[in-house]
């Protein structure tokens, strides 16, 4: 098992009484669709899980497939196909009628249980009595878009998702001709919600984020799925998150220019349309805390109108029990130089 | 401001479909109570905020000022003075019996609230209709007694969190004399519950720890408060953290041979008293999944018998919602060969 990305920089720091307590190292990639890398630091090119941060590539096929239409889906429905939602009762009612419309029960959901993510709708469930159900888990709504568009295709629902299904094969497939990656040669691991997870390199990420949002090197058919999944992210922000998490802040906020997600482990990816520009990073420790900075940094960087919608975050004050400022979270030295250098030349 | 701690080995690794998906870097010693070093990894010597690793010692000017016995403090009250708790129903009782015995109200407290650390008790919070209160913040037990104490002591209360308020410079001066450091010359930060917390390199906290634990160079009553704050942690468990958290078990599975205490950041202490050693450990990345790998790494080496009490947590699987193993957590190869080599050497 090779060691890898053993050397990367370190991106963010995190300070406290004029020292740095803590600090994340990671990788990331901006390149164009065309491939040619316009930034980068670390280790690009050992392949990394991206998880739920191609939640949008895996929903191709349910537009594609022409599921979507055939079962009337709105914006609602396919942002939270998208989503990595907090359980919220507009995402658990935009998942039960999504399955709803494609004739599906919820009992079919194979994602498993798990309390919602936002800590209000947990104690909303807890105050009512109820324990969480698959459709309160985050990733329900993929699932849910994978099960319509199987159904919608003539797949057996059941075992849906086991990487040998049918349409785990179709995404498989997808995600490869986006990243311009052999996944099936690829690492394979399951993710928190049972369907396969496959290994890209940070590079090839970035790159199929650029196409995703360029749709270059795309079929018409796929460029027009492609916008049709951003623009229902951009109408329904708050279906691909949830409130106060930085997804939702970011598509609501930046609009258009940008197409954001996340996933676990420390995940984040971008797609710049209007730029033809896509980004993947990684904090190599995990950490929510890590990626969303480094994120933050960059689109305030690609494009400098996000840095006002990104004002809190990117102030990165870290304020203790009573409110007072005690420390900082900021980009690194290198991480700032490396892109004051690339992205805005003097 | 310096980089510092930026080799810090890989200590920990996350692994998912047969690949390193993330990983941990830090530092840690092990020494004696003499500060002869046993074994060390990265940086040692730079200081890092040791959080609430150091409640304990914080804790010993309410049993060395005679606070505790003026008061009749039970084991419950002195173990929640040394606790980072859960909230829960038994830390708030505590902590509201500490505050009464010494005739105090919880209005009091300048911790600030939280919602309690436990999801149950937080739910239960939320069900009864009420807000968080200071009191259920992780810190207000360590807030009770040093409110006890400078009531003890005759100082005036309020303000009690401030860095030149009377009691917090006892707090500096027996922590900089038990790790044999001049904290007054450190970089000083404001903690999550607004009390100062000192810089502290990892060796000297960890020299630091060995004595707590030994009792070594101590006076009489210093040796004597230390014992009774530490067998107060090991009769009450359950006050030091809460249910399922790890210093609670632990305390309860490893019993008295280990003392241990977590702090933010992650950072984590033990105390082996019948071996005259300490440890001090801090991830780079702050990270409780890092520091509590490294930990029950390094008690399983350092007390082979603790490895049963710890089995679960050493295995490190890590399951998805559905409850299918997808990786593991585990020590690196370098840690694990470091600790071998000195600890057991053949």
């Amino acid at each position: 098992m090779p060691e890898g990305a053993s050397d990367n920089p370190v991106l963010v720091e995190v300070t406290r009484g004029g020292i740095v307590e803590s600090r994340h190292r990671g990788a990331f990639a901006v390149t164009h669709a065309s491939g040619r890398l316009l930034l980068a630091m670390g280790d690009v090119e050992t392949p990394i899980f991206p998880r739920s941060a191609v939640k949008a590539m895996q929903a191709l096929p349910l537009v594609e497939s022409g599921a979507a239409d055939a079962f009337g889906l709105g914006n609602d429905e396919l942002a939270v196909a998208c989503a990595s939602h907090s359980g919220e009762a507009i995402h658990v009612a935009a998942v039960r009628s999504l399955l709803a419309k494609a004739g599906l029960d919820e009992s079919l959901l194979a994602c498993g249980a798990h309390w919602p993510l936002s800590e209000e709708a947990a104690r909303e469930l807890f105050r009512g009595g109820s324990s969480p159900l698959p459709v309160h888990n985050n990733c329900s709504g993929k699932h849910a878009g994978i099960l319509a568009t199987s159904v919608h295709l003539g797949f057996e629902v059941r075992g849906y998702e086991q990487p040998e299904h049918a349409l785990q094969i179709m995404i498989e497939r997808v995600i490869s001709e986006i990243c311009g990656v052999a996944l099936a040669q690829s690492p394979m691991g399951v993710d928190g919600c049972s369907i396969p997870t496959w290994a890209v390199p940070l590079r090839a990420l970035a790159q199929g984020f650029a196409r995703f949002g360029a749709g270059k090197g795309f079929t018409t058919e796929r460029k027009v799925a492609a916008e049709r999944l951003r623009r229902a992210c951009h109408e329904a922000p708050a279906l691909v998150a949830g409130a106060g998490r930085l997804d939702t802040i970011i598509l609501r906020g930046v609009g258009p220019p940008v197409f954001v997600k996340g996933g676990a482990e420390g995940v984040h990816c971008a797609a710049f349309p209007e730029l033809g520009l896509g980004l993947a990073l990684k904090v190599d420790d995990g950490t929510k805390r890590g990626a969303e900075h480094v994120l933050c940094a960059l689109i305030g960087a690609i494009i400098p109108a996000a840095s006002s919608p990104l004002a809190e975050r990117l102030s990165g004050r870290i304020r203790n029990w009573k409110g007072l400022q005690v420390g900082e979270i900021r980009a690194s030295a290198k991480l700032i130089a490396a892109a004051a250098e690339t992205l805005h030349p003097s």
